[in-house]
């Protein structure tokens, strides 16, 4: 038999050859080097056999991903070796010892134990000294495929009811497949179908466990629970180091906490989960928001509209939202035996409003503009904070046009995202081109695969055209037509997947939406829909983490705190609020009876970008002195300058302050 | 026996007197001026019985009200005589004549009848012809009161099937009577309670038929169809002028017909009813509106929230909303075994916005606003245009202070709503305090009987106090609270019922809302619920009719349309837009090939305040010719003057416009 290599060479190997064999076979440097191997482009390790005809790539250091997944795979069997060890040396039998799986996840792994003790954070130390100790002893990998029922007879043997589930659900035709590191005493067996490296010397050094927690059996609530060790590894020192920094920030940035510490949201029990309630300072997040979006989309040409939050049945039907989206809905309302939905999008009703007036191609592009509010169920358990939610306002829109005035209005809408990632200095995202899947034709896309094409063509020519990187990605559309996804990565290297720019050429059609031409003829127009901003609540989520709740002058709720250092500069502090609230800036007094440092601590709390301290001196000569976050503090600065120089960043909604002159 | 009269004299009066026996009694004069009664308060006619010790008022001419009444009440009767008679002498049988009921309404009365023909408008002609021959006949009314047997035999001898089951229908208890109008033959007698004039010649001669409409029996659309004759009439050839001059205003400015031609909303089928879709248009006023309510709100110190239009059930019981409101709220979505609702008022999201954070005597009062957006389940009969509706956006704010904050807050809301009066020009208007009823107490008002006399008694204090006239009115409460409810006349005389303000003593309590007062005491806030610019929805249809779509420049969708008279003038009359919109001004291009009468002619169709023709002579000088809804036409007009001119006029929310200065 032979393989083929990545240069396209054939190589003859002997039957039953493994990697590993063929490694060796193309030369002995790079049977040392060889750490896995890439069959048929799915990654493996050195051990898995190879087929008659396989292409086979061996992985060596330098591809670095491909080696992290199998280092980091094994890393989790060297923990479930580390904890039985641990465990047994405290005593307990080998039985009382059970495990459940062990994956890899992003930035490292995890294993999950039913254990006669529960794991502490102290414990983790001795069990990280257990997995060094584990890989200096370099133990060797081996894999064997057991049959069916000496791989249950063994399990069973074992008392793990855990692995015997396991092998008892594997589907008839697939191999079962055991990898054993060291010997029967001294090593480890499990369950698993791979890939690893070859030896436990082989995985990287910068791994770390970082904590253990509580997890269902399979993620079922009536399951028992586990406890689930997390580890994290990498390549190197400094991208472990990162990753931690990144760890730590990501936390001291989560918008759950810091939007309840600067009076940004709350969620409440009785309204329900995923169903935020916004305080007064992030209702002014959501205005400016706002006002950005209407502002924007007045210079772009845009008209808004607005629609109500629930509908018959009907236009969900004529829509396609059900059934295609209906495992997204709220069930229907029952009523005089109509059933009403509240709506999951904002779509139907814009068609509704193209439609409600006869249209000509001087009309368009027609492009119709709503802050709407949707909802969509959910599940309890992927709700988090303000970035899965229930009920999101989405900066909406949906833009009719011809298929000649398709390439310029996609591409309009591109710059549009761009011109806000400029806004928030974002300066990492992707664009992915997300297209359906023939399988899923008449299931979770509509019927008709030969638009499909043409639609994912029209928006691939447009991006290339542009010359806008993207990449491509199958089964990943919307239900009527292909999309453009955005992810962008925050300050803090935090992805997530902000907006879309979708392309429609199902729905106009069964609205029956049409126009007139310049021949008197009717055609369907096309339908953009999307939303650079995302949500009110992902939008706001991302931008609490991007600057750790130290926003912009623009966007912060209170711009200036006012601390008057007697009560006798109570008056003079309103009177500054009035005067900054003409041009539209945004201050509040702090006349409370705390001392002036505590109120200044206070504000700091609130990441209040300006902090006035008014005595007799500035009284007296109309100036202001003032801390900020983002500029040197100052003292004597006329209050007319202080306003200007405020007023001008903000209208302005500049990320940075250029200090005023002194 | 005897009767009591309005000066408080007794009169002795023989056994089975009637009214018109007391009117004598009291002397010639009245007796021949009498035209009807008032016993013990309650409207009767002179043929009513009196009995011992009745509190008994003669209704002469100069008591216009009920005289009115009365007349209404015997036209009805002098309508059906006259529909009978048109029948037979059409040659219909009697029997195929039935009637069924003849209620006197607002401006005038109706009868229901099922005719072997169908009425057309020109039939009311000559049944007002004989109606009037009837009126001249001068024929006597008399009333006797009938066994409920002998009432029964009579109507099914006479076929009608109707005035049987009105019989069967009636209590036992109740008397039966029947009125004849004329003898058996040439007359009419109807099964009826009265009251009525004595005689036929009494009605007034200001009386008209309007129109003939199809309408259910009892309002039932499973039961027959009857046609219903129409009719007003008024005391005075003025009254009935002025009455039909409003109406037919009324119908030149419904607010249903010219939301449509004005491109401002639309109600669709597939949405369902009482849901509007509102066009470009129609979100201009909506985003005007808010604009205004979020510029007075900020200024009086209100902070703006946002909550979710979803809640889960446990919410609104809390509220009181379940069982108390429940017949007006959409049905329960039921999912993960917990039932939401979406919300039929925005109160319960704000008092858990309160109960977020703890709360000092220092943070009260703390005024919460909010445009939420609340459904009510209307019946389907009783939605009308934008004026009922079953999802609106509310003006909304919740205000909380301490029971010593209450009357200066209570007042301060009267203020907003009488700014708000003077800048849309409504000049007339009532207030009614709206009480709770003692025996809707636990029904449809929570059961606390001592805290409803007294916050009856603050609001009623707080109004005299300030000097604020109003009446009162039984029955009318919230269910957490009285009211102040507000009755506004449009420019036409319509009357809106806008907006309440309503003090709640009851949810506070419920939600556990506590401050903490001057003693470190925890204390409960008092609740005022208000929204003086009431829902976008009645706004709006309320704005329509009383400007008759002429809205005053800041609130009208387009403000200024550019005519260029060559396509040379098209590119000046976009820079002129975008100098407009630089300022805030809504203008736009009309480029199409129409001639340009008709350019002008369809500026005047959307109502647009001005016109400005663009030509040679414009572009070269840097001036404009304008035509406008408000001022004298102008030409060579600078542009920065007319811009300014504007702006000035928007900025200030005038409803008129001072002519630019020649």
């Amino acid at each position: 038999m032979h393989v083929v290599l990545p240069d396209g060479k054939r190589l003859e190997v002997a039957a039953g050859a493994t990697a590993a064999d063929v490694a060796a076979a193309i030369g002995p440097g790079l049977a040392r080097a060889a750490l896995g191997a890439r069959l048929d482009g799915a990654l493996s390790d050195l051990m898995t056999p190879v087929h008659d005809g396989a292409q086979v790539a061996i992985v060596t250091k330098r591809d670095a991903d491909d080696l992290l997944f199998l280092q980091r795979h094994t890393l989790a069997h060297v923990l479930a070796q580390a904890v039985r060890e641990l465990m047994v040396a405290e005593g307990h039998a080998p039985g009382d010892v059970k495990m459940g799986i062990g994956p890899v996840i992003e930035a490292g792994f995890y294993y999950d134990f039913d254990l006669p003790r529960s794991l502490t954070p102290e414990d983790l130390e001795a069990i990280e000294a257990r997995m060094r100790a584990i890989v200096a002893a370099d133990l060797p990998l081996a894999r064997t495929e057991v049959p069916r029922d000496a791989a249950l007879a063994r399990w069973r043997a074992a008392g793990d009811p855990y692995k015997v589930e396991l092998i008892e659900d594997l589907p008839e035709d697939v191999a079962i497949t055991f990898y054993a590191q060291g010997d029967a005493e001294a090593g480890f067996t499990d369950l698993c179908r791979g890939p690893h490296v070859p030896r436990t010397g082989s995985v990287t050094p910068h791994f770390k466990l970082t904590s253990v927690a509580g997890a269902y059996w399979r993620g079922d609530e009536r399951r028992p629970m586990m406890q689930r060790v997390y580890g994290v590894a990498f390549g190197s020192a400094e991208d472990l180091e990162r990753h931690e920094w990144q760890v730590a920030e990501a936390r001291r940035r989560d918008h759950r906490k810091l939007g309840a510490e600067l009076d940004i949201f709350v969620l409440d029990e009785d309204v329900g989960p995923g169903l935020p309630l916004w305080l007064p300072r992030g209702t002014v997040m959501i205005d400016e928001l706002e006002r950005l979006a209407k502002e924007m989309e007045d210079a772009a040409g845009y008209k808004r509209v607005r629609s109500p939050h629930l509908s018959k049945e009907q236009l969900f039907l004529k829509s396609g939202h059900l059934p295609y989206y209906a495992d997204s809905m709220y069930p229907a309302m029952e009523l005089d035996d109509v059933r009403y939905f509240v709506k999951p999008m904002n779509c139907p009703f814009h068609h509704k409003i193209y439609a409600a007036r006869p249209r000509s191609y001087r009309d368009l592009p027609l492009r119709l503009a709503e802050y709407g509010t949707c909802y969509r169920y959910e599940d309890s358990g992927a709700l988090m904070g303000l970035m899965r939610v229930r009920s999101m306002q989405m900066n909406d829109a949906h833009i009719y046009c011809t298929e000649d005035q398709f390439e310029a209005e996609f591409l309009k809408v591109i710059d549009l995202y761009l011109a806000y990632f400029e806004l928030f200095g974002i300066d990492e995202y992707r664009m992915r081109l997300s297209k359906h899947a023939p399988d899923g034709l008449g299931k979770k896309y509509v019927d008709q695969p030969e638009l499909w094409v043409r639609t994912e063509d029209m928006v691939r020519r447009a991006m290339t055209d542009a010359g806008i990187p993207f990449f491509e990605a199958d089964d990943e559309a919307a239900f009527y037509g292909p999309k453009i996804d955005v992810q962008i990565k925050s300050a803090i290297g935090r992805e997530f997947t902000l907006a879309t720019n979708q392309v429609d050429f199902a729905q106009p059609g069964r609205f029956d939406l049409t126009y007139v031409d310049e021949h008197n003829q009717k055609q369907t127009p096309i339908c953009l829909h999307r939303a650079p901003l995302s949500t009110h609540e992902r939008m706001i989520g991302f931008l609490i983490e991007h600057f750790a709740g130290d926003f912009p002058l623009w966007l912060a709720p209170e711009q200036v705190r006012i601390v008057p250092i007697a009560d006798r500069h109570v008056a003079p502090a309103h009177e500054l609020v009035d005067r900054l609230a003409a041009v539209g800036l945004r201050a509040e007094v702090d006349a409370s009876n705390e001392r002036m440092q505590a109120k200044i601590r206070d504000a700091e709390l609130y990441k209040v970008p300006y902090v006035v301290i008014l005595g007799d001196h500035e009284v007296d000569d109309g100036t202001v002195a003032f801390r900020s976050r983002q500029e040197p503090e100052r003292r004597g600065v006329p209050v007319a300058a202080f306003i200007d120089h405020l007023a001008a960043h903000a209208r302005a909604r500049s990320r940075t302050i250029e200090p005023l002159a002194t």
